[in-house]
């Protein structure tokens, strides 16, 4: 591919990377994050777009006028979980500009509007809640609930915006914005090995597993870890073990996925029984009776527990995704300009274009992932993938908006 | 008691005092530490008390002349555990205030000079080891190795040290400090509930269980929770949570106590499989054997389940304390003192009057704690149990100073 290309990747690798674990800390509204944007801006202002921030902001860059309606747009997002990989997010946008470059040098004329996105806070690392810019686009999040979240520092949504220059009175939806898109097209980097067994370069989304997140506050005592005898102890750290491994256990039952990856212990000493443990459930099936059966079966595992351990267990689901089933239009379409041996494959993680699905046609392309391994600084992708990604990305953008 | 006594009680209660929890954060070498000292030299200066900071950071405020030599100590630490009581350390500092007081008022002469010591950094909260002060001064932790120390922000104890205006340069063993103490008895809230069974408001120390601190690194594979299939996952935090299972039932068999009461896990994100996670495992036993068959048991227990899940395990001692058995010479003047029926216990926390008494003939005593619950806001101690504290503690400072 271009020197373009390889100059993008160049300039977006430092940005937000932590020497310590060679990983991605890019964390919606923080220094990082206005790095990101800058950057945005720059590639758009070199290719001579029209850039803006809407008012939950999300970032478009414009080629033809917004305004004419039935838009192609495509992009992604290049905020990052904790430590995450180099690909996850920003593949999809830097595929975005390089299928402009790529579609300008074939001398594609434009029939419709076409616009690079790039979504804020897709991760959610930050504030806890994933796609908070699509959702917010869409209705689907609403301002009065994006005000209630707060970050482990105890800043809030709209303090961190407007502390990074974003006005936060501004958010909430935007249908007006969201109706001048005819088709949303997302590339991504595969997050599981899929591509790789089949041994194809790009594949073409089905559907997004429904999935949520869950809190398990565990309340015990704290006391004395030297003196407390065993059997005075109400130790939530016992309940909440005895949590992780049910999980375990019933998503190997109902064949679906369910991770504790995230914790908080008061007050987390080693010589202290801790008074709470807080675990964050994350649970995701094909289907919505598999992660039904998940998440009740972790539920009640945890409350036996709880009651046997004289803990107190509250839990919240603080976040959940229907299944989404992608446009067939589009998805037929894809496979028409792609081949129709291109895989077609479901995915357990959540996408802008999965909070998009519920308003506007969307479509997602994936790049092989070699390991699967993702949300990790070990996430690759072989070059050669890469600009096969780009490659299909610009023969369905010049499908879509310039014939 | 007097109002000097409620007074001293009254000026402490709001020093390093959560808001939020209700409980104390009172860490070495920051505002609350250096506002506890301030508090100990104005204590010391109305009593027309000597005080001086060791190289080690321990203040002491002596009535008499120290290097007479053979002086009587009391006294205990002002620091707290992550959201600690009020009474684990302060009272014992304060009962020894109180109990000169108490002695002025009966009009004692002093035989012996009398010291009232506050050691620096005993809970060890900030920098992972209790007992800094007194393990310091007395050879059983070097220079070399508390300059290793850091906090969680990486913060290293001489840094720490010098930020708060203390000569980190001069911190090492002091053989002629403690050459001059020819008895150390501290007074301390009891940790669990045995003089609360027996019905009794103070007892004497017979011994300090063995006890340790073991950091467990769990090392897997960062991963999407939402992507990467079970049989695909290292996923450390099921390792932790059997571990945490296997130290329960190991220190339910040995009649000893263990305890995973504190947790870092990376990246710690909702949506990520961890990298890694680190438990601290605190084990105490009654003799050496059982806390051996603990610490193994647990070991053994956390490699096989390490190996079956593909993860890296490595276990670090970060501490260790052998059995410490107080001079018995002293314990039977204190139980001629208060007298036969006064209950002799032994005790699964540690103390500075553990680590003294390699080198000085040491005593404690315990005052009832209506719960048995430490290291807690919760954590408690009636009035009246105080009050017989503070006479039991001057009855015993008389016999041995006065006499």
């Amino acid at each position: 591919m271009s020197e373009t290309f390889h100059a993008m990747w160049r300039s977006l690798r430092p940005l937000g990377r932590s020497a310590a674990s060679g990983g991605y800390r890019r964390y919606a509204w923080t220094e990082a994050d206005a790095e990101c944007r800058l950057w945005f801006r720059m590639q758009a202002e070199a290719r001579r777009l029209d850039v803006e921030t809407d008012r939950n902001g999300n970032q478009w860059a414009w080629l033809g006028d917004p305004a004419a309606g039935d838009a192609v747009v495509t992009g992604s997002h290049l905020d990052s979980v904790p430590d995450g990989g180099a690909f996850d997010g920003p593949l999809g946008v830097v595929s975005a500009f390089a299928a402009l470059d790529e579609l300008r040098a074939r001398g594609a004329s434009f029939r419709r509007p076409l616009a690079i996105v790039n979504f804020g806070d897709e991760e959610g690392a930050r504030f806890g809640l994933a796609c908070v810019g699509s959702r917010l686009a869409s209705g689907q999040l609403t301002k009065e609930k994006a005000y209630a979240l707060r970050d482990a520092d105890g800043t809030t949504l709209p303090q961190a915006m407007e502390a990074a220059g974003h006005d936060p009175d501004a958010i909430g939806a935007d249908p007006e914005r969201l109706a001048r898109i005819g088709a949303f097209v997302e590339l991504h980097v595969e997050q599981g090995r899929a591509l790789d067994l089949t041994g194809d370069a790009v594949g073409i989304a089905s559907a997004i597993w429904p999935h949520g997140r869950w809190r398990y506050d565990f309340a015990g005592e704290a006391n004395h870890a030297g003196t407390t005898r065993l059997a005075d102890r109400r130790d939530p750290m016992l309940t909440y073990a005895e949590t992780v491994l049910a999980a375990r256990r019933e998503a190997e039952l109902a064949g679906a996925v369910a991770t504790f990856g995230k914790i908080a212990v008061e007050p987390n000493g080693v010589n202290a029984i801790p008074s709470l443990v807080r675990g964050w459930l994350d649970a995701r099936a094909a289907d919505q009776d598999s992660l039904d059966a998940v998440t009740a079966g972790v539920e009640a595992a945890a409350r036996a527990y709880a009651d046997r351990h004289g803990i107190d267990l509250a839990v919240v689901q603080e976040s959940y995704t229907p299944v989404v089933d992608f446009s067939h239009t589009l998805r037929d379409e894809l496979s028409r300009v792609l081949g129709e041996k291109t895989p077609v494959l479901g995915t357990g993680a959540g996408h802008d274009a999965g909070i998009l699905s519920a308003a506007v046609p969307t479509a997602m392309l994936f790049v092989r992932n070699p390991t699967g391994v993702s949300h990790s600084p070990a996430e690759q992708a072989a070059e050669d993938d890469c600009v096969a990604g780009v490659r299909a990305l610009a023969d369905v953008l010049e499908d879509l908006a310039c014939r």
